[in-house]
């Protein structure tokens, strides 16, 4: 390749300070660096135990198998895999996302599945077809940090509802859309976690499903439900999905958790009236999802026993949530209340009264262990009591560890507080009005 | 894993009607399906010679070399492969994208690249961060659809600015920007792809490229350069990028055309101001692009002789470029103009006056042969009697075989004008206006 010809007038690349680089689009304000996203630099020093981030563990992949598959597909198929393909995803994968789905009671036709670049894509692009700037979005509080980041994006605002220990109060729900009815706002759609909540933990009582869907039509109120970790319970009970109770449900699944994240593949399966339009935004976001990726998925789904693979990662995460509330019994110092997932990544823990959980956080990390503070995962404010433990990734003893470590920052925490008062509110006076889930159980020392 | 548990109340999975599924946000009402789009089921029939996608030539990859390469990815770092990345992509593959941006004079700072699921997600959000509803984008007239269809998606208005045989025609771009400036306007940005432009085919003169980056400055509208097929010319000759000439330049890059599409691996480069709300945009939308494709790319570019691999590409389209003007001049009715492309996929043609494209399309394909019609590369309505053909992808006999039918089908519909005059005006008046790029080159018979 020839070098480039010379440049005509300008020699040294200059920066053209006429051209005011920074016009941007109001949706813009919202969107801020969270704090978890903060912490990812931090928690990559290997001195310090992250129980802040969300990756899945992978040891129990096996490698030596999906190494051969991949090279097969190059081999066999590489002019289709490394080629564009359909903006809604290959019809194979789509066929198997069905299969996949039905564990969890859903029967769906593979036509209304859109396969996207990880379930976030399928996130920002049902909110792309629904949000218009100033739209509201019902969503529990506290919620995932990244349907946040998306909804903000497209400049709608959160509405949290509470849950309890058994997940989303119905009549908290039901107040939250009767007061915005009075005031004549419908919301676009309620954007729940029914299984294994990130960050709560909880998840949805079964007899509360149904429920939830009739308020939800009752009040014209769609229904978005993200279940990422639905397959990864501890019991081997696995719930109904709201979307096998309601077809009109938009259900948006992954196989980040149940497969690998760095494929970056989940999808949507919606309605066919939303569909077309969900694949046209799909199509102006990205033309098409990887073809490559899709079809390592397909070949991983149609080669592999799944399912068991599924059990393997599940039993992993089972001890180290173990691990994790044995160390919290142990160590946490009185006042702390937390949940006990029976599934997923995470422990949704509340703090002693006048600790600020995001203002302990650097000591925390001085401490050597880091975790993400509640607030991150509202749009309002609140959760500064609180924060999210993922015990999905360290070792059981490096949780362990990382729990004795955060108690003793709390311990410490609470001394200042005792000898100067709370910062925030310098005497200890009654508690504040208790938000997201608060489940006074045994493991509650 | 155990059934689910049974259904509380409803069994018969009903759609409820009462769920308004289509409250849709108003920016759905730009999101139309692409002309193109239609066509690439129609194309997906074996005995139709499409000369209407965009689909890069992969028969010259080194399939079993890349398939050993994935299959030591997966081997010895599936762990790293398969797990969540960076949202600004892997720091090797950036460093490597300087590295393929330095060929065509560009100095940049990896940290500066922000990788992307293709190039189409780094316009969109490029687009996502610059435009409110109602902003004003400039594009070349005719322009790359899928930009079309993301400026849409956030609901900007595109005003089209013709380019000439040199491309994009600077005289033009200012009046076009002192008539928007007399209305109070100042566009968000102009985008252009100057090198093989799709779907003009045409190369912005290398003289020009400093007075439109003057230009845009002087009325302080930023630069969005779009150049997927600017290593992919067939003279030796490497124009040297606007980004070259002008830090401020945001630029968008690619592999879909000198590696492999079905990656979906492209790239924004950006001044450090845009660089933050970029990569913020770029988490909400996918959280991290597949570290697995980043890895894979990394690994092809270290230890392949990539430089070569487009070469040999190279050679291929232009063989096939060379195929289809050899038809056009022998086969083509009087009356037809087009460009002769010196690089990249497309050759843009004009069709005799009274003959729309897009009506004739469905005529065109009963006789075994697409295109893309013009009217899907404007905004504005324009390009009836326009339309693109790729070469790209078919085979040299291929490409004959269309022209020589696409040729009888032009001469069919010139029959039926002569005899009954044209439907949208029956005697043949003079021609209209002219946009796009109008080439009398001695390729027009």
């Amino acid at each position: 390749m020839s070098e480039p010809v010379r440049r005509p007038i300008r020699a040294n690349e200059p920066t053209n300070r006429l051209i005011p680089s920074e016009r941007f689009a109001a949706r813009t304000a919202g969107m801020t660096a969270s704090e978890i996203r903060a912490l990812f630099a931090v928690a990559s020093r290997p001195e310090v135990v992250s129980l802040a981030g969300g990756m899945p563990n992978l040891a129990a992949l096996p490698l030596p198998a999906l190494a051969e598959e991949v090279a097969d597909l190059v081999a066999r198929d590489g002019q289709v895999a490394l080629q564009y393909g359909s903006a809604q995803g290959t019809p194979e994968l789509r066929e198997q996302i069905c299969e996949v789905m039905a564990v969890e009671g859903i029967r769906a036709d593979p036509n209304d599945v859109v396969v996207t670049v990880g379930s976030q894509m399928a996130l920002d692009l049902v909110t792309r077809i629904y949000c218009d700037p100033g739209d509201v979005v019902v969503a529990e509080g506290p919620s995932y940090v990244g349907a946040l980041g998306s909804f903000a994006a497209y400049q709608a605002r959160v509405v949290h509802v509470a849950m309890d220990e058994h997940g989303l109060v119905p009549t908290l729900l039901r107040e939250t859309l009767s007061a915005l009815a009075t005031r004549g706002v419908t919301p676009k759609f309620l954007y729940t976690i029914p299984n294994f909540h990130n960050p709560a933990g909880v998840t949805m009582a079964v007899e509360r499903r149904s429920e939830v869907l009739q308020i939800c039509a009752e009040y014209g109120v769609a229904v978005v439900e993200d279940n990422p970790y639905g397959l990864l319970g501890f019991t081997g009970r696995v719930y109904p999905a709201l979307r096998s109770l309601d077809r009109d449900v938009i259900y948006l699944g992954s196989f980040s958790k149940t497969f690998a994240s760095g494929l970056r593949v989940g999808w949507a399966l919606v309605p066919p009236a939303v569909r077309d339009r969900l694949v046209l935004a799909a199509e102006s976001a990205t033309l098409c999802p990887p073809s490559f990726t899709q079809m390592l998925v397909s070949r991983y789904l149609a080669g592999h026993d799944w399912r068991s693979q599924i059990k393997t990662f599940a039993e992993a995460y089972r001890e180290r949530r173990d691990a994790m509330l044995r160390a919290l019994e142990t160590h946490l110092p009185p006042g702390c209340t937390w949940n006990v997932p029976d599934g997923g990544f995470y422990v949704w823990l509340t703090v002693p009264d006048g600790v600020d959980t995001k203002a302990m956080l650097p000591r925390a990390v001085t401490a050597r262990v880091a975790y993400a503070s509640g607030t991150g995962f509202y749009a309002d404010g609140f959760g500064s009591r609180q924060l999210r433990l993922s015990y999905c990734y360290p070792t059981p003893e490096r949780i362990t560890e990382g729990v004795r470590r955060l108690a003793a920052v709390l311990e410490s925490e609470l001394d200042v507080i005792r000898t100067f008062g709370s910062p925030s509110r310098p005497n200890l006076g009654p508690a504040p009005a208790r938000n997201g889930p608060q489940t006074p159980s045994p493991h509650t020392p």
